[in-house]
């Protein structure tokens, strides 16, 4: 998908919410875990519910690998179903991959041509030839992790160099060599706050991909006072706040509910951008 | 496996060799695509050559994961097959994983608890809180990201703060805080020579999982000199050199010839530090 589409599917559907799969078979209700595919049962029942508030999907890869073949056939049957389904829909696979050339390679043929995802999430830490690898196949992108939403983000992302540039800021400038904001967005943890402020100054026209609102805290409104463009430029990822907003019988009509409740906030702040 | 094991294994086998399971389908000899599991044939015979001379085995999940469930259920075949078979080896999943804390604890249970491999490499950006859930399982390891072999590594790795630390320094520093050198190894590239010392004045006992010798270029001899400690403190991986050192239906024996030269130069290097 390009970044015309996406655009469009944002000013269209009125909302920029992207639905985290972090699909934990310790979690679901009970009564899924007799299907045979608990997990693939789980988020159809939620895409379908989801689908018109949202404009993307993200499962997270640590959620399919643990569960061994069987998780990587959920995820498989997932992807299949929203390519299938709702072909609007913007997939990213939150794998975080990143290493040497010829293996990041093997990583970014194996999700945009197998899997088929458009979009992968990529650390950075490796460099310049650790992420163009997932920058050469069409309409496909690279979601590079600037600043994170945990703790932990302070450990290295904020260390300053002699010229007072932090780690995330050097990322942000150095990996738009790479490639331009058609190719390329980045992870900017909605915990962060004022700091889109820092980012929008390196990096105004990229689209961010926005965890942390919901279960870790951060705040809609903050993040589109400082991080939102005028073509939006912001993809907000909400999880557990969505998929676990019920527990019973009822989950996917919850997490509608839920899903529908950050639109309509997101249709708000949409307004300031684009004519309803 | 625990520190003191592994020690014991090098000395016993005057190897401190790692086989890089790098096995990549387009590349292994035609005859095995009959095979029901080419890839798990692959790497069966692989291993049943160069056992005796290595000490270690490291699957890189990208070549399996590029399969979708087929390349899933190769790698657990394999990594069932080395502790079934050879319960000395050191099975370390090379995998790069990192992410926020309950990401990286299912990330963790993945691979020590199901997978059940030694060791998992981890990329260190996300800082603390995406590390430590790889350091809660007994007698498994985190192998942090610390200096890699690619060009890449100059990016951010080598970038100096303004008190003149450079940022694989300052992971070196950190994470020593997180676990000591019984849970923690850190990866440095063959490829970086006299860095070595720079490694060993922050973490002089820590062992080192050391790729890039062989086709990336880098010389043992020289990692030897400048990284080896008391007790080795070295992996040294090679992978392409030796898993296709042949093409043809001899690839097994070829790369036992190849890996038993590795160990001969090892043996000569362990003399330094142990006596036979």
């Amino acid at each position: 998908m390009d970044k015309q589409q996406l655009i469009d599917n944002i000013r269209r559907k009125q909302t920029f919410l992207c639905v985290g799969l972090d699909t934990d078979i310790r979690k679901i209700p009970q009564h899924l875990l007799a299907e045979e595919d608990p997990v693939f049962a789980f988020n159809r029942a939620v895409i379908d519910a989801t689908a018109p508030y949202c404009i993307a999907y993200k499962p997270n890869l640590a959620f399919y690998e643990c569960l061994g073949v069987k998780g990587w056939q959920a995820l498989e049957k997932t992807v299949r179903y929203i390519r299938d389904r709702y072909p609007d829909q913007f997939i990213i696979a939150d794998a975080k991959r990143g290493d040497i050339g010829n293996t990041s390679a093997m990583y970014a043929r194996s999700f945009f041509e197998d899997l088929k995802v458009d979009a992968v999430t990529v650390a950075p830490y490796m460099g310049e030839d650790s992420v163009t690898p997932f920058l050469t196949h069409d309409g496909t992108w690279a979601i590079l992790l600037a600043l994170t939403s945990n703790k932990g983000s302070r450990d290295f992302q904020l260390e300053e160099d002699a010229q007072g540039e932090r780690l995330f800021e050097k990322v942000l400038r150095k990996s738009q060599a790479w490639a331009d904001n058609g190719r390329m967005m980045y992870v900017v943890g909605a915990t962060q706050g004022r700091m889109f402020e820092d980012i929008r100054r390196i990096a105004p026209r990229h689209f961010l991909l926005v965890p942390g609102v919901g279960a870790q805290g951060g705040s809609l409104e903050e993040v589109c006072r400082y991080g939102m463009t005028p073509e939006c430029g912001l993809i907000v990822n909400s999880s557990r706040a969505i998929i676990y907003a019920g527990q019973g019988r009822d989950f996917a009509e919850a997490a509608r509910q839920a899903a529908q409740e950050v639109q309509q906030q997101m249709a708000a702040q949409l307004k300031a951008i684009f004519q309803p």
